[in-house]
């Protein structure tokens, strides 16, 4: 990682980028995390993510690090001194430094302020949305509250590794039979009515950003859309199948667990829907 | 935390031991830990410890950061250099830093290694077990791995924070109606015919090094002991109730979520467990 970025208060070159032993994000997964997207030096969904990370803080009561203001400052200021219009710009909270102990520290214990930018490359992306993304199928091993964006990722790590190790670029979860999402993006499938079905929110899965306002585009584009659990047997009778996160968008999947999906090309379903994302964001 | 620390290669004051904010175990919880007892100068159970260490990191594909007798050598270090008889000695190790993607990074980067001691008063532990202490009862919502020792600890931190909050000291994870283990410890009923029951191995539960050592000592007293999978209402109804973890060695309990274990005092078989683990602890 090159670049500058922001710890606790103070902007530092990577290389001098560091936290303390006993920061419990180190020793206990006792944290959060965001990426947001910035195209054109704008923020795409801002809003959304720093509203997911208010909620995810509030479930596990850990104290906000600073105004929600504050905060748009510094990851202004990021791009800034990074000098990048298009960006991924991630930010994780944790409960502080605190004598190691899985109780919660003293509540005066300031929570630690982590972010960081790097480059996007949108071309990059839409060549690969123009291609699609084979994918996996792994058993969901994850805890019960995957709905709080925490760093406890390490089964999502096993996933997605799995899915590399395999050719494909990602994993969906599997729990009882049913996709509940991707090891880092929402899972989406089109019938042969095309209408697009995904997993409605709750405990089982992350309620992605992306996924809101591909949901809100999709209602633009008058797409009927089911939001229920859809199993690996209706995932591989798809007419289309598409993966959504800030990281990737919409991108299409051609094919899951090796069996083409459709044609075995990306669907027009989750093309419009890609376009009608990037148009959304860019005039939001 | 005061003292000297073992961080990559470095023995650090405590206040400059710190890790890079891409270090997996910080961004992923993408690494194992152990906790490993000392008392009178001498590491109770180490091979044990290192074993379960071993395991895990085969488990996750992790490299181990070093042998076995260099690990032992800065084990010993840390003690001399702090100038601890009685400890508790932390070893954590992570996939070490890389650049922020899912996936592990490419083979060749080293683990990272983080090692401290704090000192431990064996005699307040005995004082805490002639009291014993009250548990509660929370709903397990772990990952689907727990027989690995990963820092993907936030349900523990939660259980536990929860257990305080509740006036008690631990809490007993509760699966599909039965007991499996609690946030940091190994759960052990004692039934009305005078047998032992606590969980068995398996990915349900974290293969507890001192629950090893204790069934070996129950084996010596000749004790009868079942490995198998017990509900709350067993637990409720049982003559004696206790937990074993390194941080506790065998610690009588003597209400669970408010109601009274046997007559509410440290039971005897737990009382001559705990004896009998010093004792063996002692002369191993």
């Amino acid at each position: 990682m090159a670049g500058i970025v922001y710890v606790n208060g103070q902007y530092l070159r990577s290389h001098d980028a560091r936290v303390h032993i006993e920061d419990r994000g180190y020793q206990f997964a006792d944290g959060i995390y965001e990426v947001c997207l910035v195209i054109d030096g704008r923020y795409w969904d801002a809003e959304g993510h720093l509203d997911r990370m208010d909620r995810s803080l509030r479930e596990l009561q850990i104290s906000p690090p600073m105004s929600r203001n504050s905060l748009g400052a510094v990851m202004a200021e990021l791009l800034t001194r990074n000098r990048l219009k298009n960006a991924l710009v991630y930010i994780q909270v944790t409960r502080g430094v605190a004598p190691r102990n899985h109780l919660f520290p003293a509540p005066e214990t300031p929570a630690a302020l982590v972010m960081t930018a790097r480059r996007f490359d949108l071309d990059a992306s839409d060549e690969r949305a123009r291609v699609g993304v084979s994918v996996i199928t792994q058993p969901d091993i994850r805890w019960g509250r995957v709905d709080i964006k925490s760093v406890s990722l390490l089964p999502n790590v096993l996933a997605k590794q799995a899915a590399f190790e395999a050719g494909a670029a990602e994993a969906l979860l599997v729990k009882d039979g049913k996709i509940t999402e991707g090891s880092s993006s929402n899972a989406w499938i089109v019938d042969q009515s095309g209408a697009i079905i995904t997993h409605p929110k709750g405990e089982d899965i992350l309620g992605g950003i992306t996924r809101e306002t591909a949901i809100a585009c999709a209602r633009d584009l008058q797409i009927k859309i089911e939001e229920r659990p859809f199993t690996v047997e209706e995932a591989m009778q798809a007419k289309e199948a598409f993966i959504t996160a800030a990281t990737v968008l919409v991108m299409p999947v051609v094919a899951i667990d090796g069996r083409q999906i459709g044609d075995g090309a990306p669907g027009p379903i989750a093309g419009r829907l890609r376009e009608a994302y990037k148009d959304r964001a860019r005039l939001a």
